[in-house]
């Protein structure tokens, strides 16, 4: 069963140790099949050079395993909420990589800077607002999922793959699981060149909004038409 | 003798070069045996790349050597200290890991900034008081134990795997010598977020003590009824 | 056509993932035949690993396609418009190498504090001014070369082989391609060690005039008869 | 001639790019053969991967040129400076190295802030004052090692085997020219501890006297008598 999914799922997740995004076994990507409705994710603790096909969990929407031994990611809850409110996107990742995991934890949105952040980002990368007791009590990945659909409210999430979890981390998603890598990767580096041109200017502006709609519209071919 | 332990301790050794943990031959890696009461120990000053079976240091209680030609690590009467303290323990390691040692230069604790940090430590990462003449003057490693102690008083130490010690630098510990090397791993990962997190907002709070308790849950299984 | 120049500017390309200077497929080397008036630079969105010297686009002075089956990189214009300006060079390399665009994206000029900044930069590396919004709504890419062109008015290329283009990344230059891929990598040192020397201590000042002629002239034999 | 020192010279050169303490061709090594009063040192301008025996040259207390038919490295008369005024040493080192660079060309000493200091260098590694415009002017290399010898005023070099020169970058020396890279590769980890230290606490005291000469003995076997 989905197996074509599962390769796609698996190779994504190998991408992070590869890229440097994960320590540990800190990360997880997952891909969806639409329409069957099913989710295909990383194993929960499982190092990354022991994973393989069969260690992937299959998981319907409700986050019930379909397929696999093992106990799905503690985020898989996060994951479902994201795919049930982002229609459009096809894979997520959730990492600790080092950058942009230090601004999550300084509860900061990482504002546009640069060129290649405008890119990939259409403008501010958003931190969530910090879970309340009762939310981090209860269903605490599962709330994780909802403070960042609530912090996208009205955002298109492919012209903004990436929110950062206050006190946490990165969650990025793509049209595909590898596109999702690719963000969080994208992410890593934008995090990297903001905190260091924050440290030297704390004052900084975020760039102008031509700026941005500039140069996302290079890697988004029908930008112009969708605002 | 205690050959099982011997490559226990040896590996784990090995492990700090190849993690990134040590520069020269700045660290160590010991084990305990509990039962015969005595402790494995790296030899003082011993390259990583000549370290074997054979050049490994067992110690009594007291730091006598009972087998071994070389002479033990310098801070071995440290380890023994809170191998008496510590009755959870079987393996500690020393290093002076980049992350970690900045803080314990700056005589500072690392606050727990976000999940990660949680997973592992529970609150603060402590930094002992200063030693002070007479401890220095003293017996220095002994006394580097005893403050580490003092500085945990009341605290389960698998709770709390990792004290910084003022103007030197991190011990960690655990089950095994590799869970002590696990831990000063983490350590470094944590410490590193923690000080860009610090330097992007100086003014940050620690994370809610809610949040530490339910991502500390997710490791430690029983950690429920021991509170 | 051009056979040893697309060897020369594949060859550069090459280098720059070699050097840490570029992530993904941010950044691009082209090179300059003055006696034939054509350009040879890297196609756009093509990963280094699949570049070749098939892939190679040439190029006229108004950016006409000559040869080549795939689009050039989205900043040919800017790379055009140097070198109608700087008629001693050979060749230009864009990255968005991470600390010097840590320093572009600060809108920062790089001052001169050290005797290597000062062998190879004759003075402030300086950051243009901000494109305004009809210049970057208008042709963007051949903006950013004349606002380069701006910033260096009055300055010979080859003793400032640099500039940070604001809230983008550097731009740099020399007698070849593969000259100019050496001063993007020293830029890059030199904007490392200048970040933390001016973290280290924020009101540092520029170095001694004196310091960086004894300097410069080291590595520029006719300097002396130039002033 | 000098077949032994020339193959010390040469491996401690190859060590500095191992190390990750030279970019470029921005360093050499040196070493002395105090009976013959004779230098080898690294010719100026030859990259790493091109040295060997050969291109070493050889030199006199005054610089001329004994064996070799490249240039020596333009710094070697600051290395000559440094055998006539510090007996005790056998070989020089001069890098780059980026975090003893970023304290250099912030122009200030590095304050012992723990052991791992303490354990190689007995209190500040003093940075030079600036040198005059009459001194950059006149015999530029020369005066280096002056304001290096003047700066080390009354102390042991081998109490002390580092200066960082204004502006510029570290020297350091030992007993061999292996044992000078070793310091250059110690004084490298000591600067990047201590400035993530400062900048996390730029209000951070250096560490008491009595813990120096504690750690400054365990590596100095003699230092107890010498003092």
């Amino acid at each position: 069963m989905l197996e074509k999914l599962k390769e796609e799922v698996l190779e994504a997740n190998l991408e992070l140790p590869k890229r440097g995004l994960v320590n540990h076994t800190w990360g997880n990507v997952s891909g969806i099949d639409r329409e069957k409705g099913l989710v295909v994710i990383k194993p929960s603790g499982v190092p990354y050079n022991e994973l393989n096909i069969e260690s992937l969990v299959v998981l319907d929407y409700d986050g019930n395993v379909i397929e696999g031994n093992l106990k799905p990611s503690s985020d898989a809850m996060t994951h479902l909420v994201l795919y049930k409110a982002f229609k459009e996107i096809g894979g997520i990742v959730h990492t600790h990589s080092p950058w942009a995991t230090s601004w999550a934890q300084a509860c900061k949105s990482i504002p546009p800077l640069g060129a290649a952040h405008a890119e990939y980002f259409y403008g501010n990368i958003p931190c969530t607002r910090k879970l309340n007791e009762k939310e981090i009590k209860g269903d605490y990945a599962a709330e994780t999922g909802r403070v960042i659909v609530e912090t996208l409210s009205g955002v298109n999430p492919l012209y903004m793959p990436a929110v950062l979890v206050s006190n946490h981390g990165p969650f990025t998603w793509g049209k595909t699981p590898m596109d999702a890598v690719n963000m969080a990767d994208v992410l890593e580096v934008v995090a990297m060149a903001a905190y260091r041109t924050y440290t030297l200017t704390p004052a900084i502006r975020p760039i102008d909004t031509v700026l941005i709609e500039t140069n996302f519209a290079k890697k988004h071919e029908n930008f112009q038409k969708s605002l």
